[in-house]
Formats: structure tokens, sequence, C-alpha cells
């Protein structure tokens, strides 16, 4: 049995054919530009192969809930093509399998969760650090949901006093996506992330917004792990960073080891590498399946 | 058939008999003393009557992780008579019938998703302010609950330019418990919260600390409800401060109608009032009655 699976990002569409174990047979990679040039081209990439069913991660606001009238669509988006888009439906009715719909993070923590960083914890949350800052979550198994999906990327970060950068969120300025995502780091100092790999006051001041996420996170999740994706997390020597700084704002509050002793194994890269959404994706589209019955 | 509640608090322990329903018949106040002394009046109440299961929440923190070798024990408490206690195998023990153990918040937010203003709701979340911050929340009809039980109290908040005070979290000196429990209102202002209900400043600057965390619940969690007990919740004055600030802090980015025109039925006051706990203990022995078959 064959499974597909999308990886919708605001550049990219990649998207892969895998086993229901989460091993990916082929993939493709397509441009984001309108929904009526991209989808095509998604579509005739999955009608070549008989899938069984379909998962799809998706850039977001999405609505993922099942109820409501624009279940499956993209909501407000700076991505004006894309707006009010129904990308679950049309995916459906094309073709005609079981699919699953979330965000793009969502699809991430499960592939984690299943067959990556978290394969052995009980709950687990993704963040990814890249363009934007966004995070999901299981727990018992299941995607951490209510009114919506999470917006986690959008908590309110305590500022440095030595930062005096404005911040680049469009809605808050200085949330977490505004002070350490990519374009962040770009703006602050006038040069892209990869290019900044020696200057450790970037790294430093990146570590404290981020260990300020991992112990909001904590706090109020307490997940058995953390795990960091996305293209900034690939400045490794940010990991012990976070990691100090989470150990000293916890400071002994919280007596499990995984925050202290053992945080090596609490705050990760991702196991399953650039690979968490699309294999989330296929663990998705397994899901849609079983629920169809 | 009779259950068993129990809310176990820093200064007092109300203890109640109810119905399946979450009807209270009978309940009891014991001061907290040393468990030596509290703990035999508690199983004297029960015994009284012939309950069928008992519900504990507590005061923390408390390990809840059922395959650990001390569930159900108090952890690291500055009430040191109780640091280590096994409150719930003593309850147990004692009384034989099925217990369900979780926090005094946790307790709560069941009671109020069952019984209160979450009653309607998929997921809710019960914060409450007083000696100290804590919440619980529930999704999908669990409470939520990862490598422990959340401790949302302890998250970081941004202080206010116009605040000088320093916090009385010993941990983290000005987290959210630190900078806006009751002991920390009156601590800054010298006289008790209840005495200050005329200084608008005081509810001000309260209200600007409340909202910035459920800000953070919402974007880490998106309940779809927040519930807001505990004495200081008392000035009722508070609750529109507080929405107006989340929803300035929100600014739009989220669409939701729950945080925007209709955010006066999201933040809420407890539907049961003072009895979210007791009530919920009752939810919680009727759980435990039908896991244990
Ligand atoms: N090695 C790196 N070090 C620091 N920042 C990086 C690195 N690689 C990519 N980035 C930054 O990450 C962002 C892109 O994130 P990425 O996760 O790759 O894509 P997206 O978030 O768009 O899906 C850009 O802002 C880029 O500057
Ligand atoms: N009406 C009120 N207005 C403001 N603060 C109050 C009021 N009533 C109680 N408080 C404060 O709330 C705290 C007690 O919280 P409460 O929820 O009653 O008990 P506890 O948290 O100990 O279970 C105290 O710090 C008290 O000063
Ligand atoms: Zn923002
Ligand atoms: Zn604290």
């Amino acid at each position: 049995m064959l499974l597909g699976s999308i990886e919708a990002g605001g550049t990219k569409f990649v998207c892969a054919i895998g086993t229901e174990d989460g091993k990916i047979l082929d993939r493709i990679t397509i441009p984001t530009r309108t929904p009526d040039e991209t989808i095509p081209e998604v579509i005739a990439f999955f009608r070549k192969e008989k899938i069984s069913a379909l998962g799809i991660g998706s850039f977001g606001p999405i609505d993922v809930k099942k109820n409501s009238p624009t279940y499956g669509h993209i909501l407000k988006t700076p991505k004006l093509p894309w707006q009010n888009y129904p990308f679950l439906q049309t995916l459906q009715d094309a073709l005609e399998v079981p699919c699953g719909f979330t965000t793009d993070v969502n699809a991430a923590v499960l592939g984690e969760y299943v067959y990556g960083a978290g394969k052995d914890a009980d709950s687990c949350l993704y963040v990814t650090v890249g363009t934007g800052i966004g995070a999901g979550a299981v727990f018992r198994g299941e995607l951490l949901e209510g009114m919506s999906h999470p917006e986690m990327g959008h908590i309110i970060v305590r500022k440095s006093p030595d930062d005096p950068f404005e911040g680049v969120c469009p809605f808050h300025r200085d949330c977490l996506e505004g002070l350490a995502s990519g374009p962040a780091i770009e703006k602050r100092w006038g040069r892209k992330g990869a290019e900044l790999a020696d200057e450790k006051k970037v790294w430093e001041l990146e570590a404290y917004y981020l260990a300020q996420a991992v112990v909001q996170y904590t706090m109020i999740l307490m997940p058995e792990k953390i795990i960091i994706g996305g293209g900034v997390s690939n400045q490794a020597a940010i990991f012990p960073l976070i990691r100090r700084h989470v150990r000293e704002m916890i400071n002994g509050y919280i007596t499990a080891p995984a925050v202290d002793e053992k945080i090596s194994d609490y705050i990760v890269s991702p196991g399953l590498r650039g690979d968490s959404g699309i294999v989330g994706g296929l663990v998705l589209a397994k899901r849609a399946l079983e629920q169809a019955g």
C-alpha cells in the first residue's frame, strides 16, 4: 500500500510517496506560486501512483476544526492567492482518497513522535525556527488542538536589556517570532544567519530567546521532549546555550531530570533531520485511512 | 452511590461527600497541620459514610505519573512535614476504595469542564490566582499531562516599565506568580488585595500581567475557554481590564471570535464559584471507579 504526503510551505511544496511504516519512496519539489499553478502539478504527481490516502501539512493559519464550514481551508494569510483556498477539499475531490490535514509543524511533530526523536516518549513538542517560528505538540498520541491549532511562535518573551532591536512581527513586533526568527536575525545583524556562524553574541542572544520559549512550553505543557528544527537550528552551537539558559531560568523549580542533568535528552535536534514534516504526512495519511474505516 | 472528594490546600483541607452527578451532600473543613494530625481526621470523615471512590486534588508539586515509584506522593515542598508524604497510598490503604489523584487546579478544571463554565466546551483551562498561581487544562476530556503536571504559574512575563517591584517567587523572583499572586500584590502595595479595591492602578497592573498569561496559554494551548478563579479574581473589575489587554496583545493575529468580539465568553469566572475543586474531586472519584472496572 502506498501513501501520499504533502509538506506545503510558503516557498515550496514537497510531495512524497511512501509506505505505511514511514519510508519515503519518491519525492518532488514544486515551487509555491498560485493555487492554479501549483496544485495541478501536485495532483498530477499523486495520480501517477495509486495512493490509498494522503496527509497534508500546510503553512497556516488554516482551519483544522472538523465541524467548521471552512474546515481544510487556508485562512487569512499574507500570501493572498491562497487566502480562503479550500486546500483539503480540492485534493480530496481530485484524488478521491481519505486525506488528513493539519499544520506543517503538526505534521512534523507527528513524524518525530512516531519515527524520530520522540519515538520513545509519551508526549513531545516540535518547534521550527526558520522564516517563521511555529510549534506543534503530541499528547497521548494525539495532536494538541483546542479552538484552533497552536500559534506557539507568537508568545511573549522578555527582551534582553542588551537588545535594542524592535522586532519584525507585523502583528506583535517583538514576540518570539519577531525577535528570534531567521528574518529577525538577518534584520538585526544585517547578514543572514548562515553567515553569522562565528559571531558568538548572535547565538547567545538567539539562545536567550529560544530558551524562554522552551521554559514557557515546559511550564505550560510539560512535554517529555522538545525538538528544535528549522533553518536557524542548523547552528548546532545554539543547543548547549539554550540548555544552559533553560536550567538557569527554571532554577531548580522543576525537579524532573529532563530539565536538569538529562537536559541533553530533553532539548534535541530532529531525529528525521529535514524529513520530519514529510514523514509526518505519511503518519497523517495512515491515520486518515484508519479513520475512514 | 456516594463519592468522596478532598481539596487539599496549604492552609485547609476541604473534604466532601457527593453524588456521581456532582452534587455535594456534606462537607467539612480541616486545618492543614502535619499529616499525622490532619490525615486521621480526613479518614474519620470518610469512614462515617460508605463512599465508593475518592478523588483528591492536592497542593503540589505532586507526583502524578502512574508508573513512577513515588506516584501519589507530595514532592519537594516548603511545607516540610508533607515532603515525600505518600498521600494517595495512605488514603487508599485506609479507605480501600479506588482513588483518583491530581493537583488542586487539575481537579478544579475537571469540575469546571464537566459541570461549570467549560461544560459546553471541548477544552478549557482553569487558572487560580491566589496565594500562588497555578493552572490545569482539559483537552478531549483528559487532563493535560506530560512528564509531570503543568506549572503554569511560573511562566516568564514581561515586566511593566512602571513596575519597580522585584517579585516574590523564591525560585524566579519575577515570574507570573512572583509578580501577580496575592502575596505579590500585598508586598508591592503594602496592603492586602481585598483592601485595595479602589486603587485603579493596582488592578490595571495586575490585569496587564494576567493578560500576558492568558496570551501565553492561548498561543500555546488554544483552549476554548479560560476560567480565572482564586482569591484575587474576586476583584471582578479585573476581568474587563484583562480582556482589553488580551485583545491588544493578540492584535488580530488570531481571528477566532473567542479572542475578539466574543472575548467575554472566553475569559470567564468559574461557573461553580468556590466549588470547582471540590466538585472536580467528585469527577475524579467517578473516573477512578470507572477505571477500576
Ligand atoms: N545555517 C543556518 N544558520 C542560521 N540561519 C539559517 C541557516 N540556514 C537557514 N537559516 C535561516 O532560516 C530561515 C529559513 O528557514 P527554513 O526552516 O530553512 O525555511 P522555512 O522556515 O521557510 O520553511 C532563513 O531566515 C535563513 O536565513
Ligand atoms: N477580594 C480580594 N481581592 C483581592 N485579593 C484577594 C481577595 N480575597 C483574597 N485575596 C488574596 O488571594 C490570596 C488567597 O487566595 P485564595 O485563592 O483565597 O487561597 P489559596 O490560594 O491559599 O487557596 C491572598 O493573597 C489574598 O490576599
Ligand atoms: Zn507575533
Ligand atoms: Zn516562579
